[in-house]
C-alpha cells in the first residue's frame, strides 16, 4: 500500500520566533503533536476522549532533523502518518513543509499521497499507551474501536 | 511598615528571545510565576504542597508595564512582594530587573527592602484560593498553618 | 459608529495545557498576539511587511482578566478590535471565547459586530511604533498607506 | 581520557507541566539547550559573544529518549558533554537527572566526571557553526581562540 499522509496547515507565530530570526528548534516538538493530534481527529479519534477512557500516549522517543528554518508569519503544512502501530506502541512520521499563501488558504485537514512544499525538518516520535497509573494498556483492550479504526484506516491495503 | 520584597535570580534563556532581538513580552508572566513561588518557598511554603492539600491558586488578573526590553544572556533580579492578602485572595506585585554578572554570581533567594538594577518590567497579579472542584476556599480554614506563616513574615510591622 | 471586532478560530493545543487541567494563563498573551496579527492580516496589512519596512510594534502595556479556564482541544475565538489608534500608539482589545465544533468548522478570519460564545478572558495591549533604533515612529509618515488602510476601514462611521 | 559532563541545576516550573501531571516533553529541548550554553559559559564562553563575532550555532539535529517523568518543582540537573568537535560541526550529548533539595542548595555549575540522580531523559543534538549569511563557518578560523579553548578543556587527555 502506499503510506497516508495527514496534512495539516499553521502559521508560524511571533512568539515562535528567536533572535536569530528563524522559528526555534524547540517549536517542532510542538507541531509535530499538533499534527498527530489532528490525524487522530481526522480518523474521528478525539485524543482528549482517549484520555476521558483512561489512556496517555506519553512519548518515549523523539528525533527531528533541522533542513531549512522557518521564518515568522510563514505558512506550513506539518505531514503526518503513522510508520508503526501495535496495541502498545505506535511511531508517528512528520515533515514539516513551507507552503504557499495560495495553498494556506484552502485550509482543510486532509488525508493525502503527495506532500508539497519545501521542506523543512523531518522527523519521528514513539509513543506507549499507559493508564491513569502510568502502566502500560493495550490499546485493542481499552479501546478495541479506536484500535479497529486506526488499523483500518490507515492501514488497510 | 517597610515592605518586603523577594529577589529571584534569573538567566536570559535564547528560547526567551523573539526576532526583534529581545525577550517576547509573554516570558515576563512565566517570570512572574517564578518569582512568586521562590518566595513562597522562601518563607517555607512549597506551592506544590498546598496542591497536595487541594489547593489551587489560579490568576484572576495579570498586569505588566513594559519599561525597557530584556535581552538574550542577561541577568535578571524578579522581585515579588506580596501587595493584598486575605484568607480569599492575594496580591503580588513584581518588578524585573537587569542586575550585572557579579551580583548574578551571588544567586541567593532572599528577602530585602531595597532593589537594585535597571527596571525592565512592573506587574501584578491577583489570585483566588480554590479547592479542586474550583470552589472558592478560605486559606485560614484549608491550611490555616500557612496562613499564619504568610501573615506574621510579611506584614508584622 | 458600532465597533468591529475581528475573529480568529484557534483549537487549544496539549502544550497549552498545566497540572491544573486547564490552559496556563501565560498562553492567552501569545492568543492575543495571534488575534491582533490575523486582524492586522484582514486588513490587508501583513504585520511581517512592517518589520521589512522598519516598522517595530513591541508592547508597552498588557492586562488580561481570567473569567474561566480554557480546557484542552476546545475551539475558541480570540476577538480583537481596536481601541485606540493614533499614529504613535496604538490600544488593543481582546475577548477570548469557547466556542462550539459546529462553529470552529466555519473556520474564517473574519470582521463582525457581535460576538458568541462563551467568555474565558478578557484583555487589552498598548503598543508604540518604533524604527529598528527602537525610537518613536509616525505611522503616518513611515507608512502613510498603512495608516489611512486602518483608520478608513476600522473607525469610518 | 573520561569525559567530562558539565551538571547545571534547574527547578521545574508550573508552566513547564501539563494535564497529565507531568513536563511536557518539549521542554527537554530547552533544558538541553541551557546546558549547553551553561557548560559554554563556564569554559569562559558566552554564546552572545559568538553571536556578536557573527557565528551561529543552529541545530541540525535532536535526538531525545525519555525514560522517566519529571514533575512540578522537581530539582534536575541537565548534565552536557561535547561528543564530537571539530571546527564545522559540534554533537553534544545530555543526561536529565532527578536531584535531592539537598544536592539542589549547592547550585554551582562545574565540570565532574561523574553524575548522580535518577535518569529521566537523556539526548543528543548536532549543530553547524554558520555565519550571519547562514553559510557554514570554520570555527579555527573565525575565532581561533575558541576553538582552541574547546579542544583543550574537553579534550585533553
Amino acid at each position: 500500500m502506499t503510506k497516508l499522509w495527514h496534512q495539516h496547515l499553521l502559521r508560524v507565530h511571533y512568539k515562535a520566533t528567536d533572535q536569530m530570526g528563524v522559528v526555534h528548534h524547540a517549536n517542532y516538538i510542538s507541531w509535530f503533536e499538533m499534527g498527530r493530534t489532528e490525524m487522530m481527529r481526522h480518523l474521528g479519534i478525539a485524543y482528549r476522549e482517549m484520555e476521558d477512557l483512561g489512556l496517555l500516549l506519553p512519548v518515549l522517543d523523539v528525533k527531528v532533523k533541522y533542513h531549512k528554518p522557518a521564518h515568522y508569519d510563514d505558512c506550513v503544512a506539518v505531514y503526518t502518518t503513522l510508520e508503526e502501530f501495535s496495541p502498545i506502541r505506535l511511531t508517528f512520521k512528520y515533515e514539516v513543509r513551507r507552503v504557499s499563501e495560495a495553498d494556506f488558504k484552502e485550509n482543510e485537514s486532509q488525508l493525502m499521497r503527495e506532500r508539497t512544499g519545501e521542506l523543512l525538518t523531518s522527523g519521528q516520535t514513539v509513543h506507549m499507551w499507559l493508564n491513569k497509573k502510568w502502566r502500560p494498556a493495550r490499546l485493542n483492550k481499552t479501546a478495541p474501536e479506536v484500535y479497529e479504526k486506526i488499523k483500518q484506516t490507515l492501514f488497510n491495503d
